[in-house]
Formats: structure tokens, sequence, C-alpha cells
């Protein structure tokens, strides 16, 4: 069970001064920065391309020359750059220099990157924990921020006041290295598949010869009832049961049908509902037309070649 | 602009006691059927398989013996079955009946058959409005039920008194007859698209060792995001205008990859995603990296063959 920190003043309060260094300081990395700084943290940085960090000198970061210089000035390391091949490329020749001390990287990937980095990690005697920023910079250092963390929970304790100046919502998930990363993908999978679901549905309306702005008021009455179905949902997916209630999967298809359909009919790109469709079809095949919608997590485990 | 009927009582106030029939028994003619018995209409029904209409005759309705019959006894006839192959199959022989009579044909289905079917009623002289039913059974008949209708809008105006026993949302959406339809499925895109990309979050969590339910109540701070981003998200498409505010659409598109990459990595089903990736990789090819999300909606128009 994740250990979720509620105090909301967390984010504003700073805890007992430490020193910091920051890595990668593209738009999210200067935020966490900027966040550590406004906790009272001394924090130094370092960026690939130099040049980003005068915003932050002026508000009393130092800005290191090397990334190995960075390392060495403090026992707590965050790294945030694009992806793990760009963190890799200027972690793998430090592995010395942050020996015996505290790496936490929270830029986003797949979870086994940040298994690997753990494993390299581990191999040069570095304490490490895996980390995912889940809010744009603008909401960085405020209570609402969410920030998942993975890896050895006496480590996240340790951590845990320095770190939640970044966010009242700092969470620790587990002690896998990839649980931050998967909690991450679970809920950016949600993010993209609505808002790819969105754009689609004003294009079919635009399309029909309906203004988007005509539908959007109605389509919140159906975002509104999505965060109702995720307890319920979970609770069908992890007992693999699927009882019906009202409509069965049998008929929401035939709607998934529809969308498709008219989509097709008017030239539009159809991937994502055509992807949706495959499912319920291997679903329905799979015997579950009378099942609950959630019975489509057999028909993702056992896709159709 | 459609009209909505906001006040919310009149899901519940009975308007002036007028005869009615509804054709088709299934889970929802059924429900529709009841409401307008709670509301004090005189209620004719009748369905293809007999025996569907006792419950309704135990309430007061009159179960008629034939189609015909059924649509003879009122000058208002709503029908509901599965879609319109099954509406047009009743309705086709029921020219001559229905002449100078209101047909409502709530069934769900796409545009075209709805524009086929108010053709087909114009040829009979028969008065047509096109409907869809946005909530499930157990909603009918209350303040929240949301119902689109299209058609003449005085047509609408005259059995709108009636028509709102069905629900306190009654909304006529304009007078082309496709317009119900093409509210409901671009609702209905959100709903599906959003639940499918749930189960497939579920999957990929379990598929990593996590639960369900240790994800589900993070994957609430998604789903509260959704109604923020309606109105300016159709601004943007309806201007086709998309200015980046903090991530662009080049970011979130490595986000998309690592999601497919992951589902792929344990052998998931992964058609929804990899739709999504395939509308943001031709969004991007379009010029579009660093454009808003919404961008993607010239690569729904202009999809790569
Ligand atoms: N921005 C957000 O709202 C947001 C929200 C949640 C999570 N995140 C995650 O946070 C991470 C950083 O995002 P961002 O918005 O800060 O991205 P960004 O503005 O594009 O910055 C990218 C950073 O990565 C560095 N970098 C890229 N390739 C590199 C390489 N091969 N070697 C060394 N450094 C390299 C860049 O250095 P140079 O300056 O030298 O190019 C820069 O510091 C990403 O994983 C992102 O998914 C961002
Ligand atoms: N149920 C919901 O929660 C819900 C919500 C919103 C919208 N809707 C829409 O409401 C409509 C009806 O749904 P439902 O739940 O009532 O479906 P249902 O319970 O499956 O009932 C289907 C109805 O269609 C009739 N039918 C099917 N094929 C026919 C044919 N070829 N000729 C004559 N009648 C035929 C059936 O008659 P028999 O009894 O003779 O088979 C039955 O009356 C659908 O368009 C659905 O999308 C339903």
């Amino acid at each position: 069970m994740p250990t979720e920190t509620t105090d909301s003043s967390a984010a504003t309060s700073p805890s007992t001064p430490s020193a910091v260094t920051v890595i990668g300081l593209g738009a999210m990395g200067k935020a966490l920065a900027g966040a550590f700084l406004d906790a009272g943290h001394s924090v130094t940085v370092w960026n690939r391309t130099p040049g980003k960090g005068a915003g932050l000198a002026a508000r009393g970061a130092v800005v290191a020359d090397s990334a190995e210089a960075a390392v060495r000035t403090a026992e707590l390391v965050v790294v945030c750059v694009l992806d793990y091949d760009a963190s890799d490329a200027i972690l793998e020749p430090l592995g010395p220099a942050l020996a015996g001390k505290t790496l936490v990287n929270v830029t986003a990937d797949v979870p086994d990157r940040a298994r690997a980095a753990a494993a390299w990690a581990a191999e040069h005697s570095i304490d490490y924990l895996d980390g995912a920023v889940m809010v744009p910079v603008p909401v960085i250092g405020t209570p609402d921020a969410l920030l998942f963390y993975a890896g050895p929970g006496d480590l996240f304790a340790r951590h845990e006041s320095v770190l939640r100046a970044l966010g009242g919502k700092t969470v620790h998930v587990g002690e896998d290295h990839g649980r931050a990363s998967v909690y991450d993908l679970a809920l950016l999978d949600v993010f993209y598949g609505s808002m790819g679901a969105l754009v689609h549905a004003f294009a079919l309306a635009r399309a029909e010869g309906v203004d988007a702005a005509d539908v959007a008021p109605y389509i919140a009455t159906i975002t509104e009832i999505l965060p109702r179905i995720l307890k319920p949902g979970a609770a069908e997916v992890d007992a693999r049961s699927y009882p019906a209630e009202d409509a069965g999967l049998g008929v929401m298809a035939a709607s998934v049908d529809h969308i498709a359909h008219a989509s097709r009919a008017r030239g539009l790109d159809s991937g994502q509902i055509d992807g949706i469709k495959r499912m319920t079809d291997r679903a329905i095949a799979l015997g579950h037309f009378g099942s609950s919608w959630m019975a489509n997590y057999e028909a993702l485990l056992d896709p159709r070649d």
C-alpha cells in the first residue's frame, strides 16, 4: 500500500535546510530547483547546455561547471532530463563521484529503465530512488503537486522532508524501483486515452456540422462519470470477475462500432477507436458479451494474433 | 446553439396527460414507457417478441397486439430498439398508419441513419424527431437524465412537455435530424476512449506487479483534469489554432510512446495507444511538435495513408 503524505502545509513549510543538487534545467528541472530554493535549501545546478541556470543563480543557486562538480557538492542529487537515454548519458561517468550519496531520478520513462538504473546504482554503492512528476511546471512546489517515489522505504523516509519541497502530495509507492514509472504510465494512459478521444469527438462533431464548442458542455456529463468508475472497476479487474449491471459489453461494443463507422464515413483517422473495437471484439470472442466493460482486461491479456 | 431546458422539476411534475405509444420494450424502452406512466400519460406499448409488457400492463399500460394497432392509438409514437436496422424493420410497413402523427426515434445509431429515417418520414407525411438517450436505465425519468432531440424546433416545442417525463435535461440540439446522433457519438467517443484506456492502465499496472486498486485513487487526479480542458480545447479546435502553454505535443507524444512501449514489452494488446501514437506521429509530421495537444485535430482530418 502506498503511503500518502496528506499534510498540505508540507510544500510551503521548509524542512531543515540542506544541500541539494539538481541535474537538468529544462522546464521541469528549473521548476524543481526553484522549489528547493523557495524551501530554503542550498541548491547547486548543472545542465548539459550551459546558460540555463542564470535565473536560478539570481535566486541563490550555484551553477556548477561540470556534472561531476555538481554532484560532489551535495548528499542528495535530483535528476530531471528528457528520458533515460539522457540521464544514463549524464550519470554513467559519475558512478565514483556518486558513491555513498542518494540519487533521485524523476525523469519519465518506462519501468524497466528505472529498474536498470537502480541496478547500476547498486553496483556503484549509490542509494537510489526513482521518481515521477505527475503535474505540470506551474503546480510544482504547491500542496497539490503529486510526485511518486519508488525504492527503499527507509531511504525515502530519510529524504522525504526535503523532497516535499517539490509537492504536497509526495507519495512512496513501494520498494520495486519500477513502481513510480508504473503509476506514472497508468495515469498517463488514462490521460492520453481520454485526450485522444476528446480531439476525435470534436473532429467527428465538426465533420457532421456541429462546432466543438456546442458539444463540449455536454461532454462534461461523461467526464464526470469517470471518477466514480475507478474504484469498482479496479475491484473487478483485480478479482477478474465482471458482473454486468445495466448495459453489457456487447451493447457497448455496438456503440464503439457506431463511432468507428461514423468516423470512417467522414474520412477521419479512426485508429484509436479501431484499437478499442479490436479489444471489444476479442473480449466478446472470449465469451464476455454479457459481462461488464472491465472484462476487456481479459482481451488485453490475451490479444488476437 | 442548443436550447437547454434547465428547470429541474420538469421530470417530476406531469404535463397535461396525453396518449403516448412506445415501440420496443428492451431495457431502455421499458424504462421510457415507465417514465411516461409515472408522469400520468396513457401509454400503449408493443414489442416484437411478446410477453415483455407484463410489468408495464400491471402499472396501467395497454399492450397492443400489433405495431400498427399500437401506433394507431396515439398522436405521439416513441421508438427505442437496438439500432436503425431494427427500427426500419418495424417502421417501414407503418408509413400509412403513422401519417400525420409525430414519430420520435430515440434508438442509437449513426447520424446518416437518422437523416435517412427523417427523409422516409417526410415522404409519408410523418412529423419526425430523432433522439438520443445519454443516461443508463436507472436515471430515466429523473431531473438528471439527459436526452438529445433533433428536428424541427416547433415540433420539439409542441411535444417538449410530454418528452420531459423522460428526463429533466431534455435538449433540442438543432434542426438537422442527424444532430442528436452527432452529440450522442461525440459523448460516447470520449466515454469509450477513457474507458478503453482505463482498462489498459489497469492491465499495464498489473503486468508490472501493481494492483489496479493501488493506482485507481491516483487516476482520479487525471479524470478530474478533463472537465477543465473541454471549453478551451473546443475553442482551439473551432479556431484551428493551437498555442502550447506548458508541455507541447512533441513532449506528450514521447509519453504516448513510453506507454505503447511498456505495453508491448508485457505482451498486452496496445491497439488503442498505437492508434493514438499514429495520430501524434502524423500531427508532428504536419509540423505540430511545438503546438498544443489539440493540434492532433489536423492529423485526424488528414490521416496518413
Ligand atoms: N514539463 C512538464 O510539464 C512535465 C510534467 C511532468 C513530467 N515531466 C517530465 O520531466 C522530464 C523533463 O521534462 P522537461 O519539460 O524539463 O523537458 P525539456 O524542457 O525538453 O528539457 C529537457 C532536458 O533534458 C536535457 N537533455 C535532453 N537530452 C539530453 C542528453 N542526451 N544528455 C543530457 N541532457 C539531455 C536537456 O538538456 P539541454 O538543455 O542540454 O538540451 C534539458 O535539460 C521529462 O521526463 C518529462 O516527461 C515534465
Ligand atoms: N440500456 C441502456 O442503458 C441504454 C442507454 C442509452 C441508450 N441506449 C440505447 O437504447 C436502445 C435500446 O437499448 P436497450 O438497452 O433497450 O436494448 P435491449 O435491451 O437489447 O433491447 C433491444 C430491443 O430492440 C428490439 N429489436 C432488436 N432487433 C430487432 C428487430 N430486428 N426487429 C424488431 N425489434 C428488434 C428488441 O426486441 P425483442 O425483444 O423482440 O428482441 C428489444 O425491444 C439502443 O439503441 C441503445 O444503444 C440504451
